[in-house]
């Protein structure tokens, strides 16, 4: 995999990180918080994993494959949850989610 | 799985990042430091998702056993790594790798 | 300070991280969601900045003070939050929080 | 604070987190790893606040100023000794840590 490739794939991680966060508070100042309560939990484990797995790649990780792995399916969990949700932040936030969730595979080979 | 064994896992993972992060340490230290570079580089990332995975299981993840498989293989790797070196840190080290490793296939079904 | 004491910071730590992390994922459970958002949210501050601590005491950081100082203020912040309320959950939280940042402040000279 | 402002000051905090652990990577299959010690120990450091930096100002963290301030030191410290080395990654990740370092200030007024 290219240099370039691999910028890629972080700043896809990197994206995904912050539209997770932004959507988390979003969520939590809605006034359906109950309804969101799976949207919440969902992005802060997928901005998790993302953030670990974004310094693990920019260090050189030997771990990418299984890493990115289990990442994508996170970042897939939570993009289906976002997308049930009309919000603009969960929109955005499931868009993101896919874009990353793709960007994993291309690690898993 | 019951409260106490998922609460035993959580501590082995913990032991296992705080025998990880003072290895890491100690290894800095060490005058052949040169040798020492692949547990440096393994005790970071066995530290960070042993890390992630004592947290996201505390908070009730729903990707525990996704979590937990990265997490026995990301261990294996650096408690190889750490039982070729003769340093107390690095032994010790080895036997917390190695005991997290188990636990954590605990959650892996 | 003393190889016992600094152990036994860690150890508050990561209690304190527990603590938080399950006040965090009962919140979410409970009826009166909105109710506890600020919990929530203080649950996620308090359990990041404590892992980062305990993690970098861990390794020898140099920014032993630096950082205790700002975590033992999130932890007090949380602390005063969890108070609030009367699940036994964030009673058990504000608890594990008081006493996480008493151990921060031996740090801070 | 502009919307903008802080976008800028989350995109230099994950250019830092890049610069840093990539040049941990580097510093690490250095010949002189030995003179690397300080700069392999500061990069992880810096790494690692200015991760939860980026993602606390995401979420809208309370505490934005107060995990700028200790963020902002940090690299200071690590940009220094970066500083100090004439491998182009080091030079690299000195520029990164002072431009992160300026901007955390913009957060603590």
């Amino acid at each position: 995999m290219s240099h370039e490739q691999y910028q890629s794939i972080i700043l896809n991680l990197q994206e995904c990180v912050q539209a997770c966060n932004h959507c988390y508070d979003a969520c939590l100042q809605e006034d359906d918080v109950k309804m969101m309560r799976q949207c919440i939990r969902l992005d802060r484990e997928c901005a998790d994993i993302c953030v670990l797995l974004a310094q693990a790649l920019s260090r050189g990780t030997p771990f990418a494959g299984e890493l990115a792995s289990v990442c994508a399916k996170i970042c897939e969990a939570c993009g289906i949850e976002c997308k049930k949700h009309q919000h603009v932040h969960c929109q955005r936030c499931a868009e993101a989610c896919f874009k990353s969730a793709e960007a994993c595979k291309q690690l898993t080979g």
